[in-house]
């Protein structure tokens, strides 16, 4: 289903509290997020005012956005969606966020020009959406703002959430509603993990493949963007990353961040490499290779190789194959694999583009490699077919980069530093 | 969405044959069953009037359902909710499963003070469901029982019945149905293979992640309680205890049981344990470290490590770094983890509940240890914060314990035995 | 649900490009495959007028459909199902589809007499797979086929599709549709990946387990078929044979072929062995055993055994332990496993009808051998229990073994030679 929003994508969703108590300034936290630019400012930033916020500070929140999105919203490079109070269970609760919604949105209060939308935490079935919804048109109409001009973006953690996601695209567009402002889809698994009543030894999350799958075809059903939830362990930089690369094999691309810290490595972690790579399997592990002088070296202990004559021993983990030269190639090339830079998309796309101008519809991409093993030196191409299908499925980290370079000026230069500006202006052209 | 059970937790689902031929007595089994206590006394007892019972031999054991709950029913520790048989594809059996719950809840037979529900095995869509909860309304008007006082608890075996659980919170209170009587989802994976007619090399059975993450997502939005399929290989107690280890990270933490010995391990599996321990990771295997004066010590070959001056050698599995004392303490705080003891969750929970009282929204819970590897010793320190959200989700282990606690006096005993009189009482106490 | 289909399975779907530009017969590709006899030629072939060819060739390609399928199919082993254009985001395409469609089922252009159906691509939501099910109605009744005559597949390569399948059970039957056409489920899984815009960082496909699964389980629950997408590396036997493994656990039993080569192999990949054979789980992976004189063996450097007295050293990857003969036993049993052989599946089955007719519900199956590692021989005795869902999950093998027997006596001979003729004879005849 089509997007209706500006950003066609969403890397960061980045929570600040709204109120803190024993500060001089109790807006401190989001007065300083406020000030946010480039990498370490978020696609879309949540001041928070649901459980980053103690629930005495929260009237006092909703009045700190207002104070701090008047001021600074309108020079802040991502989108504003502050998160209210709501829950499924509780009349008490949601009243309650509907009146921080009617005062925030206040035009009067100088805060809505630069507000995109509300996060609608704790939802539970279709209806329960529905009633948010119902609230965001009250807000409008009062405020005399475009119906569904205001994006709901909900926060997934229950069971019942789960199974409304996928009514989304069947009652969008009914006349009673204006669901067409539904904007992110946001796992939400601490919460999620109690609704669920799971339990690990540790007390770690459980990692949910399946919430997170549902939650991402649930967006792409109804022309929604899937953000995963918080990272709670800030000092595991490497685990973060690994999260979000598992995320971005489910469609899911976006994902939550505490700290401006995480909102570096997850603006960044999507965007290609800016250098390629070669990655070998070695047992069960991919270790990436290290280039000298243009060869690919594996100097760890699982993989060994001996050339004797014609003859060569390849050992991988246990496992010890003796091999003439086009078998060890075969089986070299198996473990291998090429992780593509930006450039390397670009000029596969420029030249399945070419050549579907000129009348072909499928063509291999060969890349070819000197990988070094233990001393010996073996010669490696893999060639991978490319139609319209894959030209269109490996186009989506650099339809990702231009969406990020239209809409977020502030990270031009640090994209420049990245990449190249050759680059940069090739992926900004490519595929259009 | 709220239970209307009294219990809140089922860990244990034990089923035994109702007759039996070419024994004097052909309800010997449930017979035996009807006398377990304490730990092998399941929460929910199953008299099987289907697959565990040859055809020929369901009418007689419908009766020794009727003459055995009758007398020793009301002693009995658990629910009693006999099976019966059902099949969507079958008018005859379903016929037969009405007849059958006809009789056995005839309160002139005596068997129906002291049952709770019936088990409807190979159900289809979710108006086959209805046909099902129609007859038990039928039931009970017939025998001057209250509307929905006896529960439904389904067998999952087929992808019809996997669909029809995402119904039930929409189906539920409908004027025409009493499916608020609807209190096991309980998988049975191997006509479910049957049914999706997989097939597996050795002929074992498929995990089926996504379907058991589906029962426990249909249980948690519709207020009903998760319940994993048998465990074949009986004398495989560890492969048991992993399975048990799996379901509980999905929501799932009842399963069950063939015989008393998997009962009373399915009983004390969810129960967090007496003593905290520390795991390592050992390239990709999870090793429990044994502890020596209060120093935890990793003796296998997997990790190796080698102190010199201010320098370490960290060895895992093929892969070597050579690190100073805080990238090492850093390292194996990353492969370390603990597994907190009821005595720990207790402290945690009661820690975090002092905090908020003062006001507090966030505490950090710190677990400190000494590790030892090939002698060297090395200590590290787990910060993990709290706030009201993980306080919830790590409180499940201990309301687990308490529904136990509250409904099986008979285990009371046990637990005091397990855990000591002193955190069997603070953990009675916390959270309320 | 029933399957209303002659096939009951479907192992193999082969598509073929329709028109190919600058060759002397455009049909060439076409022309070739309907030649495709035994093992190679597919259970339901596909003259793919979609993404396989050009778009500018696609007129060309349904007149070659005609004129080959008229001239070729009668003679054709296995069903014949074109793939016309469809997208549930074009009209202009959706109109082509249909307009081809109805050239193509002309019983006037000779062709439709040996055509099962149409494969529809790029579905949306089950409002869009209606649009398609009714331009079939059109064409059936304009040309005066029977209603519903012509059976319909859908490539399932969205997250609306995905969500579609769910919905498949309830709208077939209704009077305004005739949905009960429906014949193939068939992942897409390269267009799915554009459409949920998943990255990966070496291009390749994300696995999509969740997928598989919803259209195995979407299969059956609406009496259809779960087919598997393409395999593009084709150079990669094993890795083909892989996916078909894992597919078959999930109850998806059919996958996509891009050469007559990966056809034979996922033909031939479904059907029981030949021969059984032991596996050993060697520190994480599965390793074949070598049968020498009865004596099955392992010789990797995984897992390695000492015999001193009475006492055995066992080592498997890192972990030594020290364990009597029996211990010893009980440990290799946990590690080994046995992939029966046709026969023995055969075998099993009589034995357990046998015991059924003597009123016997459950049996032991016992599989029994001596291993050998490092000189050291150990016999370990493997029991199951097999009762009637035993029975009948097992029996999926061998169902697909006589549907294929029953439906495509082309392959007969080569069937003959696999097994031998008294294999064969046993197998069509166990079970029914």
């Amino acid at each position: 289903m089509e997007r209706r929003h500006t950003r066609k994508f969403v890397r960061t969703f980045f929570t600040s509290p709204t109120a803190v108590e024993g500060e001089d300034d109790s807006a401190k936290m989001i007065r300083r997020a406020a000030d946010l630019r480039g990498m370490q400012a978020p696609d879309v930033w949540v001041p928070d005012n649901e459980d980053a916020t103690a629930p005495s500070m929260r009237d006092e929140g909703a009045q700190n956005i207002i104070d701090v999105v008047s001021e600074k919203g309108g020079d802040f490079p991502g989108e504003i969606h502050p998160r209210i109070v709501w829950h499924r269970d509780s009349p008490t609760t949601r009243y309650q966020g509907f009146q921080h919604m009617l005062t925030i949105a206040d035009p009067d209060n100088g805060a809505v020009e630069n507000i995109d939308g509300f996060v609608i935490p704790e939802v539970g079935g279709i209806d329960d959406w529905k009633k948010a919804d119902e609230f965001f048109t009250i807000v409008e109409n009062e405020h005399g703002l475009d119906e569904g001009s205001l994006a709901m973006s909900v926060i997934i953690e229950s069971g019942a959430a789960e199974l409304a996601m996928r009514k989304l695209r069947d009652e969008m567009g009914k006349p009673d509603n204006n669901l067409e402002r539904m904007f992110l889809l946001v796992d939400g698994e601490v919460d999620y993990t109690k609704d669920m009543r799971a339990i690990t030894p540790t007390g770690g999350l459980p990692p949910w493949p399946e919430l997170r799958h549902n939650t991402s075809r649930g967006a792409s059903a109804a022309g929604c963007i899937a953000v995963d939830g918080p990272y709670d362990d800030i000092r595991d930089v490497e685990g973060y990353n690994e999260r979000m690369k598992n995320n971005q094999a489910k469609g899911m691309l976006g994902i939550w961040s505490l700290t401006p810290g995480q909102v570096v490595e997850a603006n960044t972690n999507p965007l290609p490499p800016k250098t390629g790579s070669w990655l070998l399997d070695a047992d069960g592990r991919e270790v990436e290779l290290t280039e000298e002088d243009g060869v690919f070296v594996y100097d760890g202990d699982r993989i060994s190789l001996e050339e004797d004559g014609d003859e060569y021993t390849l050992t991988v983990g246990g496992d010890t194959q003796t091999l003439d030269e086009e078998e060890l190639q075969s089986e070299l090339l198996d473990l291998a694999s090429y992780v593509p830079s930006m450039d390397d998309i670009v000029d596969s796309m420029a030249e399945f583009e070419a050549a579907k101008e000129a009348g072909t519809g499928a063509i291999a991409i060969t890349r070819a490699a000197t990988l070094r093993v233990d001393g010996v030196e073996v010669d490696i191409a893999n060639d991978r077919m490319w139609d319209e299908a894959t030209y269109q499925a490996a186009q989506t980290p650099i339809t990702l980069f231009q969406d990020v370079y239209e809409n977020r000026p502030d990270q031009h230069d640090e994209l420049a530093e990245m990449y190249g500006a050759d680059v940069v202006e090739r992926a900004t052209d490519v595929g259009n």
